[in-house]
């Protein structure tokens, strides 16, 4: 079974949200687990003291390295002397991608850090090997919706999660590109209607036409995808699917 | 005061993990508000149906048009005859900056869509312009995560939300550097001193050391950054703080 390990000092946010819908059904028939660990269980003061004031001065608070290393180390080892990666929600971090979240699926679970304050003191990060993952270039005022994202994108891969029809589909970043435009009935909405190509049933024609306005989304919006994209094209000489 | 409607299939997820922490003290204070609104209640048949299969073929569902159309007109008009941003949380969309949320922190709320299943039928983005919306790099369950954090971001940028002396801060992305490495009590941790210069008491050295370890970080870790940030300081000839 996954096991996710998330320290906090917010543990009543987990599941929380994520208890509902896909990942909170999965985590009810007991497809992965949820472990929240209350770091201030872990302080060495009578007053849950997690936090201390930055060396060097300035504002905000810094969670200590003491106490974080405690919460950390109470967690026992995995059955098969199996080490989970150690993740630490933080904007410092690597952004997080659709690549590393399909390997931290395939693997045992994550022990998961949730960030508060002005961060964490370096030397713990340093002394158990946190991976720093950032969701993207904006600042959360702590590291646990960040986890939520982070467990709900890992939780949706495990088998047995989404159906098996949805399962292989949807890889927005696997080939590297961005989703085609979707379109249901009604046939007519407000007067626009669902382009013509989608509709004559012909099927060779409507993957090449999802491919292309695939390409051009991705041209048009994120010129970062897809020069990578053309990158990774160039050694078989010429755009992958198209004809 | 600051207003958020989120649109979602999954209403209960709304506040959820957010209305715990800094977030949730800021709702119950009455700095923002939060009006989930349940997409399927403006289904138009019995069986509250809200999505339908993809034209074209293929696997999954796709969000009716004329269903989110309705859920969207349900929304009263703003008072001042302003327009709150209508977002759709969308892998496919611009990603999130700190900026983008600065911008949004400082309107008057927004209009948050939560897709679901294959996406949202595109006449319904273009009809309604909504603004696709990306956390990262990722794919989620739905977008209702993808909201949480999205309000997370916006909320803690909220006048009278963080303490005053925090707010001016944790500026990570503000000044395009990552922040620098963070430091507290105890003085060693497991045989790891604070750095010398930070117990120096020299204000002007502590400084400089901070603004070359957020560029070093920045360097290391993000290039993309890293590139961007130089070419900002071009123009002043030298890297700015640095002396």
């Amino acid at each position: 079974m996954w096991r996710a390990s998330v320290l906090t000092i917010f543990p009543e946010m987990f599941p929380g949200s994520l208890g509902i819908s896909l990942a909170g059904k999965a985590l009810n028939a007991g497809l992965w687990s949820l472990q929240p660990i209350d770091i201030r269980a872990h302080a060495t003061d009578r007053h849950g003291t997690v936090d201390d004031t930055p060396a060097g001065g300035g504002p905000g608070m810094v969670m200590k390295a003491d106490v974080l290393s405690r919460a950390l180390d109470s967690i026992p080892p995995d059955k098969n002397n199996s080490l989970r990666p150690r993740l630490l929600m933080s904007a410092r971090g690597a952004p997080l991608t659709q690549k590393r979240v399909a390997a931290l699926a395939q693997g045992d679970g994550a022990v998961i850090v949730c960030g508060r304050f002005e961060g964490v003191d370096e030397r713990l990060i340093e002394a158990r090997r946190l991976e720093e993952v950032s969701l993207g270039d904006f600042v959360l005022s702590g590291g646990e919706i960040a986890a939520l994202a982070l467990l709900d994108a890992c939780v949706r891969l495990i088998p047995g999660v989404m159906g098996k029809e949805a399962s292989g589909v949807e890889e927005s970043f696997a080939d590297g590109l961005l989703e085609y435009p979707q379109y249901t009935r009604p046939a007519v909405f407000e007067g626009l209607a669902i382009p013509d190509i989608l509709t004559s049933g012909d099927h060779a024609k409507v993957a090449k036409w999802r491919h292309s306005e695939a390409e051009r989304l991705t041209r048009e919006r994120r010129p970062d995808l897809w020069a990578a994209y053309q990158a990774r094209q160039k050694p078989q000489n010429g755009p992958k699917g198209s004809t």
